[in-house]
C-alpha cells in the first residue's frame, strides 16, 4: 500500500468551495489521502478579517459558499506554492484566466509525479494558438492532468442534491482513485478514458447556449430549439472529430479517439441542456435578440459586468474552423460567431442550419 | 424509370394534418409520387357539414389543424380499405390503439409490395406481450415498416417552424424515397438504417418525462433534472441493447445491431429533451408530487380525461424486464413504474437512482 496521497485545492470561489466540502470529507475518511487538505485562497479582506483566517477558524467561506460549512481539514493557504508544494494531487477550479499565472508560480515547486484534476470550463487562446486548458498545464508543469466536467451547477452540489458528474482520465488506475476521492452518496462520478472528448464538451456547450438563447428571444418553440440543440451537439461530435489529436497532450495518445458514448456522458448531453435551458449564456443571448442592445451592454445590466463564455469560446473556435478551413461544416458555430462579433442579423441564424451537413 | 408512387396516409388528426400538408405539396411537386394522395379520415360530423366533405371542398381539417391550408391533393376518404387499397406507400399516423383494428381491415386488400412509414409513438400489448407498433403492423399485413419519429409538436410543425426528424428505415433505397416524401425547407429529415433503436426511442421517452415531471414536482433543481434525464436516457440505450434482436421484425435483422448514434439523432435526445421539458407527461407528472391527486384525477382535470402515456409505458416495459429477469440493470424505469402503481413513495425516486448501474 503505497503513502497517502496529500491533496491540494487551487481556488476558492463557490465550485472550488463546494467540491471541497466533499473532498474534505473524503480525504479524512478514506486512508488513501492524507486527511488534511490544502486549499489555495486568494487572500482578500472580508468584514476587517483575512478571508483564510475565517476559513480556517469559522470553517465557511463566506464571501463565496456563504451558510455551508467547510470540512475543518480543509486548511486555506494564501500563498499557492505553499499549498501545492506537497501535494500529490491538484485539483485546478479557478477562473482559466488566472491558469498560466499559477502555473508560473508552481513551476519548479511542485512535486514531479503530482497529477492534476482540472474542472476549469473553457479554452485558452494565446500567440500559439487555441489549446484546452489541461493542455496548458500540461505543457506548463509537466503533470498529468485528468479534468472533472458535469452537470454540476456549484450552488446545487453545496445543497448535497442529487447529482452525476463525468472524470475523464488518462489511465484507469488514477481514474479510479481520483473517483473515490470526489464521489459522495448524491454526486455520483462515472469515469472514462476520454478525457479530450470530456474537456471539449465543456468548452463548447456554451456556444450552444448561445443558440439556444437566440431561439427563445426569436420565439421559435420547442422543436426548433431541440433541433439547434441536437445540431449543437453534432457540431460538438464533429469539432472532437476533427480536432482531437491536436487537442491530445503530448505523451498520452488515445488509440481509440474519441468516443460517441462520452457525449452520452454527464459531461455531455447532461451539461449541455442544463445550460441551455437554465443558464446565464441563453439568458443574455435571449435578451440579446429581445433587447437590441449589445452582448457587453447586457453583461453590464445583467450580470454586473461578468463575461459569459459562449460568445468569446465561438471565436475562438472559428479561428480553429477557419485555419482547417472546415467553416462549412460547423453552420451553427460559425453563425453564432457571426452574429455576436460580425454583424450577422440573428434572423438569419436558423436559416445558416437548412442545409446543415447533418441533413445531406 | 418506376411508376410513380401512391400515397396514402391513415389518420388525420393534427399529426396526421401537419405531415399531409407536407406530404401534399411534395406529392404535387414530385415526379417519382402521383400527385393525389389520399388520406383516410375517421368520418364524423362537424358543424352539421361531414369532414371529410369540409376537408375535400375547403381543404382545412378544422377539427384537428384549424387555422391551415392543406395542400388541394389530398383527398379525405371515409373508407380505410377504399383509401389503401391502391398505395405503394402508407404513412400509419393515429392514436396507436386503432392499429390492429385497421389493420383487419386492410388485411387481404392492399398492394402486397406497398411499405409503410409509421410515425406512432407507443408499444403494443396484447395476449401474445409487448411490441413495437411496427412489428404489428408488419406482421397483421405483411408489409415492410419504416418509422419517422423526431421531435416534431403537430402546431410547430404546421406553422412551418424549423425543425428536425429522424427517418428509420430497413434498406437505404426506401429510406432516401420516403426522406423526399416527408422533406422540407423547414423539416429537415436524417435516414439512419436503425429503425428499431428509432422506434424504441419514440415509445420510451414517455416513461424519462414522468420521471423529470417527479424531479419538477420534487423542488430538486436542475442538476438533479438532468441527470434523470440522462440516466433516464442510459436506460433507454440499454433497455435497446437488451432487447433488440427480440424487437427485430422478422427477416430484416440489422446486422449491425442498435447504434449509440442513433440516440443522438431527433429521435433520441432531442425528442426525449422536449419532452422532459415541456410535455403533459412532464406536467403531469409534476401535479402528482405537487397535489398529491392520482394520476387518474389529474388527467381528467389537466387533460380533459386524454390518457399521458409515460406510466402505462412503464408499466409494459416492467413486464418485459422481469420477464428477462433484469430489473436491477433498470432502477429508473422500474422506480417510476412502483411510484405510478404500486404506491411507491415519490420522495424515494432519487434514492433508486443513487447506485444506478452507470456508477459502477
Amino acid at each position: 500500500m503505497s503513502a497517502p496521497k496529500k491533496i491540494a485545492i487551487i481556488g476558492s470561489g463557490n465550485w472550488g468551495s463546494a467540491i471541497g466540502k466533499i473532498i474534505g470529507k473524503n480525504a479524512a475518511q478514506l486512508d488513501q489521502f492524507e486527511t488534511q487538505v490544502n486549499m489555495w485562497v486568494f487572500e482578500e479582506m472580508v468584514d476587517g478579517r483575512k478571508l483564510t483566517e475565517i476559513i480556517n477558524n469559522d470553517h465557511e467561506n463566506v464571501k463565496y459558499l456563504p451558510g455551508h460549512k467547510l470540512p475543518e481539514n480543509i486548511v486555506a493557504i494564501p500563498d499557492v506554492v505553499e499549498a501545492c508544494m506537497s501535494a500529490d494531487i491538484h485539483v485546478w477550479v479557478l477562473p482559466h484566466q488566472f491558469v498560466r499565472g499559477v502555473c508560473q508560480k508552481l513551476k519548479g515547486n511542485i512535486k514531479p509525479d503530482a497529477i492534476a484534476l482540472s474542472l476549469i470550463k473553457g479554452l485558452d487562446e494565446s500567440k500559439t494558438g487555441v489549446d484546452l486548458i489541461s493542455n496548458v498545464i500540461n505543457k506548463e508543469l509537466g503533470v498529468e492532468v485528468n479534468v472533472l466536467m458535469g452537470a454540476n451547477l456549484a450552488k446545487e452540489v453545496a445543497n448535497g442534491h442529487f447529482c452525476e458528474t463525468t472524470i475523464g482520465c488518462r489511465n484507469e488506475a488514477n481514474g479510479q482513485m481520483l473517483k473515490e476521492m470526489v464521489q459522495a452518496d448524491n454526486f455520483r462520478v462515472v469515469v472514462v478514458e476520454d478525457a479530450t472528448t470530456v474537456e471539449i464538451c465543456g468548452a463548447l456547450k456554451n456556444i450552444v447556449a448561445t443558440g439556444a438563447g437566440f431561439v427563445d428571444g426569436l420565439g421559435m418553440g420547442d422543436n426548433t430549439k431541440a433541433a439547434v440543440i441536437r445540431l449543437g451537439l453534432m457540431e460538438m461530435v464533429k469539432f472532437t472529430e476533427t480536432f482531437y489529436q491536436s487537442l491530445q497532450p503530448g505523451g498520452s495518445k488515445n488509440p481509440q479517439g474519441s468516443q460517441t458514448s462520452t457525449f452520452l456522458e454527464s459531461c455531455g448531453i447532461a451539461d449541455l441542456v442544463t445550460t441551455c435551458y437554465g443558464g446565464r449564456n441563453r439568458r443574455v443571448a435571449e435578451a440579446f435578440v429581445t433587447s437590441g442592445k449589445t452582448i457587453d451592454e447586457l453583461e453590464q445590466e445583467m450580470l454586473n459586468g461578468q463575461k459569459i463564455q459562449g460568445p468569446p469560446t465561438a471565436k475562438e473556435v472559428y479561428h480553429l474552423l477557419t485555419e482547417k478551413k472546415c467553416e462549412d461544416q460547423f453552420p451553427l458555430f460559425v453563425a453564432i460567431h457571426k452574429i455576436c462579433y460580425e454583424g450577422m442579423p440573428v434572423k438569419d441564424f436558423i436559416g445558416c442550419l437548412k442545409n446543415h451537413p447533418e441533413h445531406m
